[in-house]
């Protein structure tokens, strides 16, 4: 009886490992480092050393396993061939096939962010919708979609790339994919701060930002929730931003509840509010009610989206 | 052996129906009136009376039958009840309910632009595609969003509602769903037309628009082929609109095509090569290479997607 499958959530710093019951339970979850020398070459030796382990610890063989799944911080085909991962220095890569060839498991692939999503939408703030959409707030802006319980990974990859929705024709500072205007120059970390420094130099009032130590997304939305009215204005644009991109989003898949997570997610209900108050502006009627809420699995996420991948449904 | 199906696509004018062979052959079509009086009351009797007349006619009964697909203009619950089709004057009605009582024959019910993208994706522009966007521009803009082969139908029937993308914050005119900045008010032929208005009053640019008997979408893209340089205007910034949100959309699902039908695509490829433009511009590096490509099968479209969904795969 296969009762048993592991999660591995491969970051660019560490490698997260979780050891899962097939009814979801987390019995276990460890870290091992990233090794990324040679082309990131060791990444899933070192992984499969990591599982096998675990399994002679435990006494399991590979007989009691449904399989492994991966998560990749790059596009991934439908096959389990990660297509580019830079954060690991992989160029193209059989990931499914070899993590196979290694452990003798059978192996499914996803990307990060669609994982992440798809652990929420099976354990998490979305649990037991079948038809969700993820935004991962974060250094970049990340994004999974959910249907039919299922991640949409796309044809080439590009599923749930929602931060490179261009939301500004007018942008003239270039993203780091090239294009300019995309979403993820308003709503991630990295983003959020460059509006801010973009307010303070723009604008005269005065805010606690200008005597700040450093402008982040953190110190904006605490001086936001203290009621500093700068920080109100950036706040209030980077909401009007975000809120109608997912408001745009929803006319796609008219998802049951719209998932927020990522670092960003930190500066907690304050943040769900004010997007919420612009999603409901501009989003049609039959969507406004639809719920935005708080990633709950924080960095767990991932591994329980890569465990989900293999487990019969 | 259930070799048979019907597909019905409900307009508000006329009933379109077809009798398919389940490999897709559609063999026969025809139409009926839409009797909208009594709030649209004799509407599915109609429609069995006529399948039951096809079916003595060639000599098959409810056995040789998979089923029958319905098209309705509303929104539609997976289980097949119809939230609300204004054009038919239906209130909320369990159409699959009722039409399986009334045949005999297992039912399902679509909305009309998701069947329409439905039947474009298995016979029509996106023969083949599992993952696809279609959006037809006709008064409205409707949309149909397919993944893994099926209609996306959302959670409240919303799915592919991707003619209320919001795309202008700064629009004041209301759209007919009661927001303001719709793709639609600019997409759809009643949006090309209010856009044509808009420069024929503010540009003094001399244009054959000036003198035409009427402002239409035809007539602004016949203008457009012949060179003239207000309409030039009028379609580039249309098409910068609809390319522009075409590139959001892609984000989302990352289709491996782009189906455009409805009414304004008998602009045909000059009108393709217009919307690329600007979905190339403004789209995710990966999905750049997205073909965008003409329906193929006109209004016939609706049938073969009703008849899809009853057809097991």
């Amino acid at each position: 009886m296969k009762e048993y499958c592991f999660g591995v959530d491969i970051g660019g710093t560490t490698v997260k490992i979780g050891l899962f019951k097939t009814d979801g339970n987390l019995l276990e979850k460890w870290e091992i480092p990233t090794r990324k020398e040679n082309n990131g070459y060791n990444i899933l030796p070192d992984i499969a050393e990591a599982l096998k382990a675990k399994m002679a610890e435990k006494g399991l063989t590979g007989d009691d396993f449904v399989g492994v799944g991966l998560g990749v911080p790059g596009p991934v085909t439908d096959d389990g061939d990660v297509l580019t991962a830079v954060n690991l220095f992989w160029g193209y890569k059989e990931a499914a096939k070899e993590m196979k060839a290694l452990t003798g498991m059978k192996t499914k692939v996803g990307n990060d962010a669609n994982v992440a999503a798809l652990g929420e939408a099976w354990k998490g703030a979305g649990e037991g919708a079948s038809n969700m959409i993820m935004l991962t707030l974060g250094t970049g802006v990340g994004g999974g979609i959910v249907i039919d319980g299922k991640i949409v990974a796309g044809s080439h990859g590009a599923g749930g790339e929602i931060g490179h929705a261009n939301i500004n024709h007018e942008e003239t500072q270039a993203c780091n994919c090239g294009n300019s205007g995309c979403l993820e120059q308003y709503a991630s970390a990295t983003g959020i701060t460059r509006l801010a420094n973009q307010y303070l130099k723009k604008s005269d009032k005065p805010s606690v930002l200008r005597s700040a130590e450093e402008i982040s997304s953190r110190s904006v939305f605490d001086a936001y929730k203290a009621g500093d009215g700068l920080a109100t204005d950036i706040v209030e644009d980077f909401a009007e931003r975000l809120g109608g991109a997912m408001a745009v989003f929803a006319c796609v898949t008219d998802p049951q509840v719209l998932v927020i997570g990522g670092g960003v997610s930190n500066a907690g209900q304050p943040l769900i509010d004010v997007i919420s108050k612009y999603y409901k502006k501009y989003t049609f009627q039959t969507c406004k009610a639809t719920p935005i809420v708080l990633a709950t699995l924080g960095n767990d996420a991932g591994i329980y989206g890569c465990a989900k991948m293999v487990i019969p449904s």
